[in-house]
């Protein structure tokens, strides 16, 4: 996430109670997870495992939970819970809006943009020309959508993440670590009914331009989705996965987190990815594998009587 | 789709910008697909391959890109882009109607059907006697509901057929074919919660008497189910797909288009249907068999370490 | 279901026009299906085979379609159709409530919970402390929530369950059995978008503490989830299972009724769970078993031809 504009150093400090090392008129422009951050974003770590990884990181500022030794123009701010000063920030400058209105914003919607009734409109949205949102919509705050987008009753777009921390200082337990990442829905994109896009995390979600999506499709946070997907009913995508341009995942397929699925490649129906596939290639089955390859399997499985039965005569014979 | 009234070819083809081979004042009783069509139909076809089967079918007009031979009794429209064609038909004949009312229709709803908070109803809707719609569906234009029908919270009726044109003609994109056809429910239907039912293209999707339906469901434009089936929660069935009377499908079953499962046929949960079943056998697996073949196969994998112990010990012995 | 207030057995006969045997005074406390009956319950039977287990059964009342000796201590309540009695006492005292209002309660809900735009909920309905109902959610009758609990837009809650009485007497067809059970969401749980939660047939369904929920989630009636579980999107479990504690349940995964699976236990994703699985241990695969032995199948099926050319060249060899 981006703040709506620069904040001092000192200023995040006296927020979170964090002591600073470094430069307190120093400016942060955002605050981002470790693989989402730019330049001028703070990030936060608490795992001395992560610490090396955050410190050379592109973030600027560093929330961090003991004194280490500070980069060069880098800022430390030290306090005893970085993950609570990350929620302390997101309630501050992206907060939960609550609202009686079905309505928050009318600014960012293109005059010809048909809104059906009952659609649920967060704040700071905005909606591009020609677009259709039918009724009982739900369109998330922050979310960007562009123009000639069609999205289909009963879907919501910017569902909060999937996404906690999980603790064992008593019972296992769950901290929800706050969403304030947005949902972008690129032009010619069309959305079925009753689908659930997440917001990223500290990012955005993205749907590339022309990519169609069937009903009860589930895609999870900071994902990117390419141009001119197809993406077929009840399809299940998890966080941060790429699916590159022209993919085309058929029905029920579930797709992993974090992992990419090249560009031109086709996912058949019910198939499950573990793990990043190469593209312009067709797959199938659980694990997905190279469709002509598990046809084969399919049908070397039905020959293991005859590899019984020979045995068994062998057995015999010996 | 049938037109309110029939219209002749005269107005038809000064719509579409089309040159007449035939009868102008000859009439169009409706607009369907190839697969649809019947007496009386226009149809359209834009490739030749598909040529000969549009002009040999029961359709009475042909929408096409070439002027070729006239059969008898028939007429041709002939003009450059037939699918801009059939779009414009449906955008005159079967308009999207944007509207801020909940319910734009009272007038074909039994006086004692039990419409409850936040239903979106459109136009042209019928609900028979008896029936109980929960707070949050959506009933789209035009879908005909049967007596003593329940239909739970956040379902979604009538959404868009996924259907696109793939054009290769600059980078790979998909023009959505508009759907124009209706959602019809018989008598004593239940559907669950946050299913979605698309509405036919240019025909009808079904649901026929007594069928039971759980939650999250999926059912494609054009598929007909039969009567008195069970359809378990999140199963997703395609497009055009015939379920036979009495079938039961269990949960997260998938189904692909086109393609016919035979009366009193049982799927076990999460199997997946890619071609024909006859009836009155019980299935399971990705790709669906019979259930007991499957379970052999089942117990055939864990036999190949046997098999393997086997061979490298005969490889010892020769 | 327990009922109100005691009801009196001859109040009940009136009712259901039943013959009592026993002491028509004595009281019934609530009606429960046989494996849910406390001391106090009403119960019915149909089935000669199940009379036994009903009479035997901790339920005080027995409704039940012939004279059979009454048990001591116990009510027999005599009548054609025990089906259809157990129907009318549902309709009676826990009616189907018709309304058009968005919120029929607030006297239950926490005065700091928060209930974004277009929320429906029903009658008799009671939400804890800091509570987040986003909007276009549905909270059905009679259901509890805790404290701390968000549930995302679209989500059911309180869907009536996917149970039927199977008549064979004309055509196959089904019986709706009425639900009149609960939803009770414990403290610190928190549910995704479009999901669907099945109140329980005559009990409750019940989501244990500080349990995580994701998208698009099915849970069947009567379910018990356990405390601190995770349950990934587009899971679907049905009915009267039991998920123990700290279960972990990935995508897509799916799980059969009326079974258990142990705590700790984790289900990967699209996996089939057909039966009951002891917990602490990782399962995969459809039906799920131990991961590792599963990934071990899949290595094995990949040995298929090297076994096969073994056995060709041996019979080449004899």
């Amino acid at each position: 996430m981006q703040f709506p504009q620069p904040v001092t150093i000192s200023e995040i400090a006296l927020l979170i109670n964090a002591t600073v090392v470094g430069n307190e008129n120093a400016l942060a422009t955002g605050i981002n997870e470790i693989h989402k951050v730019t330049p001028g974003d703070l990030v936060f770590v608490d795992h001395p495992k992560y610490y090396d990884t955050c410190l050379q990181s592109a973030a600027t500022h560093i929330i961090i939970n003991t004194e280490v030794s500070c980069p060069p123009g880098k800022t430390l701010l030290i306090t005893d819970n970085p993950f609570e000063a990350y929620q302390t920030i997101v309630r501050k400058y992206r907060p939960f809006f609550i609202t009686e209105a079905i309505k928050n914003t009318t600014t960012g919607i293109a005059p010809n943009a048909i809104i059906m009734p009952q659609v649920y409109i967060g704040k700071e949205v905005v909606i591009g020309e020609n677009t259709v949102i039918h009724n009982n919509v739900t369109i998330g705050d922050y979310t960007v959508i562009g123009d000639n987008v069609i999205i289909q009753s009963g879907t919501v777009i910017g569902s909060d993440a999937f996404y906690y921390n999980k603790k064992t200082d008593r019972a296992v337990h769950y901290n929800k670590m706050l969403s304030c990442g947005r949902v972008v829905i690129e032009n010619d994109v069309e959305i079925g009914a009753n689908c659930t896009i997440d917001r990223g995390v500290t990012s955005d979600t993205l749907i590339g331009a022309g990519t169609k999506i069937d009903n009860l499709v589930h895609i999870g946070h900071d994902t990117i989705i390419g141009k001119n997907c197809l993406i077929a009913a009840q399809v299940g995508i998890a966080g941060a996965t790429t699916i590159e341009d022209n993919v085309i995942l058929w029905g029920q397929v579930g797709v992993s987190k974090t992992l990419t699925i090249g560009a031109n490649a086709i996912v058949l129906a019910q198939s499950g990815v573990p793990s990043s596939l190469p593209g312009n290639t067709t797959y199938f089955g659980t694990p997905a594998i190279d469709a002509r390859e598990k046809r084969k399997e399919l049908v070397w499985v039905k020959r293991i009587p005859e590899l019984w039965n020979f045995m068994k005569k062998q057995k015999q014979t010996d």
